[in-house]
């Protein structure tokens, strides 16, 4: 027996988000149906963020105005820009309190499998950036895979001659981890980036 | 560093579903900024579930008309009529092709605890139709928990002098289960309802 088709479709949509399988996707339909208020908030919620959500001028993050929060806070330290792949990224680099600079958001990362190239990724206002803002330390924190190193490559390549110093973050062992489970690629990261005690 | 707000409500709606905790939540949203045309078709789906589908005036299952399909479904056999807590259950139920009768859904379980009482469930129009449709058997199939069986039992007091006859669906070892790993309750529920081999 199929669904009515409303709920078909709903469940259809749900199916469509990461990690939310077909029958997960029927028990969150259900609990709308069941819960219309929640329901109705959260379909309300998901045309707000598409109107008023946008990337901010500057960094390309998230942003309800032209500047985010974070461009928009001057006591931040001016000459350290991080760049990372995603907005999400800044978020999650946030909640650390380890950084203190700007963002710079790429948008992705050169995939030449997915058709990405440098052209379709934020780094001509990169390099504008890193021209006029006297930038002193360029941090590359995409993510260690291949693609992330790759495009931390290139970015080098491209702006070497344009900072002092341009910085990668460490690969190595997670903290709580054990030698036991780590691959390899880690592992030589891990020494390679050793530091005297 | 807090997300801006219209994303953070996102992302408060998204944590009040079933199995979603606050990372999933984030994840969630991030994935829907990042796809804005399927975000949209969710919302416009959830806004259609609650204006398009109801309750069956019959069964009180899910429809969009006032007869769900299966009982508007004339070839079913009408002297059966299984009793199931939600509306989600019939689906279940559905899937397995074991039940070609009618069913009637309680909407809940009677359960002092959250203040639902008989009155609160349909029941008297479960009565109605027990009386004036020719009910020969009637298969509670609410499901095998202590409020479950408590609704059960007052359904059975309730309506054992107006069907021939009424039964409860068997608790047992499910298939491909372990007896090593069931709980008493069932073991003894699968001892008391052996059958001849």
């Amino acid at each position: 027996m199929n669904y009515p088709p409303s709920l078909q479709k709903l469940v259809e949509e749900l199916s469509k988000l990461p990690s939310i399988g077909r029958k997960t996707a029927s028990r969150l339909a259900f609990f709308m149906i069941e819960h219309p208020q929640d329901a109705q908030a959260l379909a309300q919620s998901i045309f707000n963020v598409k109107n008023s959500l946008s990337h901010c001028k500057q960094c390309f993050g998230l942003s309800e105005s032209d500047l985010c929060s974070i461009c928009n806070n001057s006591t931040r330290d001016s000459e350290i820009l991080c760049v990372v792949e995603s907005a999400y990224n800044i978020f999650t680099i946030e909640s650390s309190s380890i950084f203190k600079g700007y963002y710079h958001v790429l948008g992705g990362i050169i995939s030449p499998m997915k058709g990405i190239g440098p052209s379709n990724l934020n780094i001509c206002s990169l390099k504008k950036r890193v021209e006029t803002q006297k930038i002193q330390e360029l941090i590359i924190a995409t993510n260690p895979t291949v693609e992330g190193e790759a495009t931390a490559h290139y970015l080098m390549h491209e702006l070497e001659d344009k900072v002092p110093l341009i910085s990668r973050i460490a690969k190595g062992i997670p903290s709580g981890s054990d030698l036991e489970y780590i691959d390899q690629s880690t592992l030589v990261g891990s020494f390679e980036g050793r530091r005297s005690l």
